[in-house]
């Protein structure tokens, strides 16, 4: 760094465009090193980000040994992440969505599109699961958990910082209890329907929020269907569909722990009703076909096959394969719900494998509804890499 | 056309590729018009399709004056379009229709999508508002009406062909009761609201049904708000704002007529809360801009600024202009809801146009929901013409 600009990152000639349509990130190739070297600055340090010509185009935080080596928190010249910005961005992501939604479910800090890069947090009413997975944001930690403490109160704060995004950013793995005590089961309510959800050993942050709106629609086509839930997990989607009006739900999934939950889940709402196949999707599919079953609706709602862009090529093979299975199971003019989290599986392409897949089986899709992630993953204007989640409601026609 | 293939039009090489992943449209100049002349062939006529070599993709109807000649109505070889089919088509796409919506008040048939290109049948019920646009349907009519009245029995049936696609298509436009007699009024209920609206003097088949998940949505955040609906029509968006809770609403549209509707569907719902603005668009907002009125959502549902695709540079200079004009009567952290239904303008164009006119005004653009045409109007998967409709729910913050 140049002794007259301290606190400055500059970018080479013309690496400033991207973030002047407000994107937040700064990649370490377009760095110029040569006037602000990146090996001067320590991890989570916070500075301005300048164009070639030394015009400030925001405040960052910056990791020397990342690809993504600068994220900005404002376009702000001299603001800097501290207490009152993170308690701002807090309240602005609170306002909405306490307005909007019924109970307080919900992921409440969706990094960079809620302001806070690098932050993750997820509110289960007084419960709050907190992932920091930067370095920026990591140095912070204590002020983030003190802001979350003030404005919401919680009765637990559960830190999971176990995400490997982590790993990139050179920080450790693991998982604390920042308050209270971690009980075996939450609840939540989703789209009028209760969950229980085994925290400390559950996927991700405990529940995946960001289907809200498309189970919701899913609702709308179960009553009096026959519903497979594949990659169920706890239930979310099977369990909704039965409360919904569904004659019967299939829930499959790897874990016989994870669907004993969705049969608990589901006997609160109905005793009878939801049964569970444990084992490889692609196999428990297989043999339902092997034994003639037959669904109105078939739920597909998988892991990322997509995490990173080499994986592209087995991966949309693997969507193809599972798409195919899904539809042979479909009764005559039968609706296949189709999603993918994969980000680089964009939206165009995902149809396109399960148009392709159902050609195969000399099927023309027809597609009732788009699905995306919900309100509360909101989409930063300026950012594809926020926007991930897709879901295609399908209906199967002969050719 | 060859006398050993005497109702086959093929294609030149290579043409055939759009054709086999599952789109239906023949472009004139992809016909090998030396093997198949198109001058040989009667508008309306039905024949094979086939690649250069020969092999059958399909069955079509043609019309040799038409930019698209050949429209597909099936992938088997020997098919017909006749009322056996259109019998079938019409109960697969009433099938769902049936199963998914509260009230039979929807888009019965929409084209392609539904298997019965240039057919467009809208249910109010028990009056049928029907739309043929191609030749290949045109003389069918009196077949697709039969099948419709044996059907459906319903009371009214209105024929609607005044649509400008008809001229393309070398068809003259007219209007013309088949069936009973034409009320004053519809009704219609969507989303849990009942609308009036004028038949005869109305817009399209009288109303939008494409935005019914949108305006739903839109219900969502509508309690306890104060809301501006630009380009309201008979107030579909606005009315149910109010319904759901909205504090205040006002409709703004050229046509004072419409506004009157919108006043009556209001007062339905409540006494009070619904007020109008009759007038440009552009100029009523630049207009409360000036005497300092602000909201907390803004709706704008603009009539397709973008009609043919040499609309382009002048119809996103439109829909800037008024998504900026719509900005700025927003209240701090406020919602707009920016549509369009001109399929020219990609989702990423609109949203690339949304945020940059929020750059303009130094904001930033959170994109809170992604909303599409509804169910009743399917997108055909291989089809990208049947996608049109966008809706982005944009939260704009302060950079």
């Amino acid at each position: 760094m140049t002794d007259d600009n301290p606190r400055q990152l500059r970018l080479k000639k013309r690496e400033e465009r991207r973030l002047k349509t407000g994107h937040l990130w700064v990649y370490s190739n377009e760095v110029d090193v040569k006037t602000t070297p990146l090996t001067e600055i320590a991890p989570g340090e916070q500075l301005q980000i300048a164009d070639y010509r030394g015009n400030v185009l925001g405040s960052a935080y910056v990791n020397p040994n990342s690809l993504i080596c600068a994220r900005l928190f404002s376009h702000q010249p001299e603001a800097s992440l501290d207490a009152d910005l993170i308690r701002g961005r807090l309240e602005r992501a609170l306002q909405f969505r306490h307005d909007l939604f019924a109970a307080p479910h919900y992921r409440l800090i969706y990094g960079e599109s809620d302001g806070l890069p690098g932050l993750v947090v997820d509110r289960y009413d007084r419960i709050l699961v907190v992932q920091i997975t930067t370095v920026g944001m990591d140095v912070l930690r204590d002020t983030v958990l003190d802001v979350l403490d003030t404005v919401l109160q919680p009765a637990v704060i559960y830190l999971r910082n176990d995400s490997s995004a982590r790993e990139q950013e050179g920080l450790e793995r693991y998982t604390t209890v920042i308050k209270g005590e971690l009980p075996e089961q939450m609840e939540l309510i989703e789209n009028k329907v209760r969950f229980q959800v085994p925290l400390a050993e559950s996927q991700k942050t405990g529940w995946y929020f960001d289907h809200r709106l498309n189970r919701l629609r899913c609702q709308a086509y179960a009553p009096g269907k026959r519903v497979l839930d594949v990659f169920s997990y706890v239930g979310a989607w099977g369990v909704q569909a039965l409360h919904a009006g569904a004659s019967e739900v299939i829930c499959v999934d790897a874990s016989k722990e994870y669907l004993q939950v969705a049969e608990a889940n589901a006997a609160a709402v109905k005793s009878g009703g939801l049964a569970t196949l444990d084992g490889d999707a692609f196999e428990v599919l297989r043999q339902l076909y092997e034994d003639g079953e037959q669904f109105d609706i078939v739920v597909l709602d998988p892991p990322a096959f997509i995490k990173r862009r080499k994986d592209m090529k087995e991966g949309e093979l693997a969507y193809r394969r599972i798409n195919r299975l899904a539809m042979r199971l479909l009764k005559k003019d039968g609706l296949l719900i189709s999603a993918s989290c994969s980000y680089h599986l964009g939206r165009k392409k995902l149809l396109d494998n399960i148009r392709r897949a159902a050609h195969k089986l000399e099927q023309e899709v027809q597609v009732l509804e788009q699905g995306h992630q919900g309100p509360d993953h909101p989409v930063h204007a300026a950012m594809p890499e926020t926007d991930y989640l897709k879901a295609y409601f399908c209906r199967l026609l002969a050719m």
